[in-house]
């Protein structure tokens, strides 16, 4: 398995802008460094954003030598980081529990031994990360049979994770096990994570995998050839509303329209208890040139007006379950993601 | 508006694969030319193709010199240009026209004037689909208010017939008569037409024209900002199951789910009255680098696996009306659309 992201004191992230025809890793040594990664998309998927911000904020504590402001410099840092892309609530999950492990040491210990704990704590989430995944990939694996055929949508693999992944630690799981697992995957515009990411990923892991532009997935569905879908998420509310890549509702439209199981895969970080429903999650709309080139070159007329929402939300009634690590929640999600919780 | 296709005693064809960056016209002189530039997509669009193929049929009669054999022969090069591609059946449409003009004269003509009498029935094709689309949009104007949003996918426009398309031939009528409409196009993966002809066409036309993914549809009907979608056909089978650009079906699965009115704009000659529903009709399956290259670049593994068909069929429940020049036809079809070829 081709590692994400590394730690060696300093960030050193595969750059996944170049994936699958370059394999090559970039590090990082300073904050505006991180920042920029996250924001470029060098690293991508809800997880890898925290534990790479979790890292980053080991990187940000090394910056600031005023002991009296460390905390408020700190959080400034910390907000920084978040602005970069605001709709994974990983990436606030994973700063707040640095910024929480700055406080609880910076009174008790010197310079040298904060930066060590905080470094302990990044070291601590990333471990956590690649815990998450296989348990997850566990307990999807209980919801499928030898042979069957799952459709996914963006990576939400090892790429997009320290470890497994959510939606594809299955595969990883099943291998495992000598289980066989087949895949669809949607090549996901306008950045091809499908194309470039999830069809690498699986055609090295050897699962036996088909490759479909986004728009085929009704096709597709209608000929029977799906047993169900599974994707990421990069926020879910307490309603079970789920935030995750663009066209990730539309397929669960299509899913429910053919009575096909529509699950998402997250770990608990995912979910945001500070958002009642969808409507409360921020959603992130990038660039027009992102549609309007491939490859740096034009494909449409220079000018054309374009939408670009880098997100959608899945309304509730549309998901059959969310599948954590702590196990699969049913509805109604309010209640039974709030006992998971406690 | 800018010409698909001219006829000047040779085909001359505008090459819409180098659109929008490049506008160049390719002159063909034999059957093979026409063919190829039929199967490659130099001309694409299902009237656009029917048009050409008339034309090619005119050049294909001037390579036969046996007049005993001339039906045998003409036959079979109109079964070759048919061949170019299976899913549009105005392209069969066109050429047994021809062969039926060829049957009417070969006794009573010699050479040049069966030849000639040939070039007047393909002229005829072509003013007719000018006439026809028209008539379309004029039909289609009558279902929309000043300030609508449509949404369409692929290119049904003027790019795709000889003159003001099938489905956007109402923004080229509203646009006569005064009427302000706006139109949400789709990318339409994976060759792009609605990027790169679509957007190219009604930018030049002055309308107020987003382009998104095919996979931004379903949030963009969530949000209330279209009216109605509006597409092509390839060929539309005797129950009213049509036959469109892959993407179509999925598109009028999500317009029945958030009660968004799902039409079809076709000429009449697109009704294969010998299809009883979309199972009888022939999906074309296209080279899976399409899916696999952009710009002749690699986005993928060079060897994943793609399924990737060129068309998909739309079932009759998920279509509020057919828009042909002739009237606007509605459910049920097999007795409405059978009432209009009377």
């Amino acid at each position: 398995m081709i590692e994400t992201l590394k730690w060696d004191g300093n960030l050193i992230l595969l750059d996944q802008r170049k994936l699958p025809q370059q394999i090559i890793y970039n590090t990082y040594e300073d904050t505006e460094g991180v920042y920029y990664s996250i924001k470029e998309m060098v690293v991508r998927g809800a997880p890898a954003i925290g534990v790479s911000a979790a890292y980053g904020m080991v990187i940000a504590a090394r910056e600031i030598f005023n002991k009296e402001e460390f905390i408020s410099q700190y959080i400034k840092k910390g907000d920084y980081l978040i602005s970069a892309r605001p709709t994974a609530v990983n990436l606030k999950w994973a700063v707040e529990r640095m910024i929480s492990c700055a406080k609880a040491n910076i009174t008790k210990s010197d310079r040298n031994t904060l930066i060590s704990k905080l470094e302990d704590k990044a070291k601590e989430i990333y471990q956590k990360d690649i815990d998450t995944n296989k348990a997850i990939g566990e307990n999807l694996l209980t919801l499928f049979n030898e042979n069957d055929t799952i459709l996914t949508h963006c990576n939400a693999g090892s790429l997009a994770t320290a470890g497994y992944g959510t939606a594809l630690s299955v595969f990883y799981v099943a291998k495992e096990k000598g289980i066989n697992l087949k895949a669809y995957a949607d090549e996901t515009r306008p950045r091809l994570q499908g194309a470039r990411l999830t069809a690498f990923e699986l055609e090295n892991l050897g699962v036996d995998t088909t490759l479909i532009c986004d728009n085929m997935a009704a096709v597709v569905m209608s000929k029977g050839k799906i047993d169900a879908v599974v994707v990421g998420a990069d926020r879910i509310a307490k309603n079970g509303d789920t935030a995750n890549k663009i066209g990730t509702y539309g397929l669960s439209i299509l899913a429910k329209n053919f009575n096909i199981p529509f699950y998402i895969a997250a770990p608990i970080s995912t979910i945001d208890f500070d958002s009642k429903s969808g409507d409360d999650i921020p959603i992130e709309e990038r660039d027009a040139n992102e549609v309007r080139k491939i490859n740096d070159k034009f494909i449409t007329p220079e000018n054309i007006g374009v939408y670009n929402p880098s997100f959608d939300v899945t309304p509730n009634e549309n998901i059959r379950a969310i599948v954590t690590e702590k196990g699969i929640v049913y509805p109604p999600f309010e209640q039974n993601l709030e006992e998971l919780n406690k």
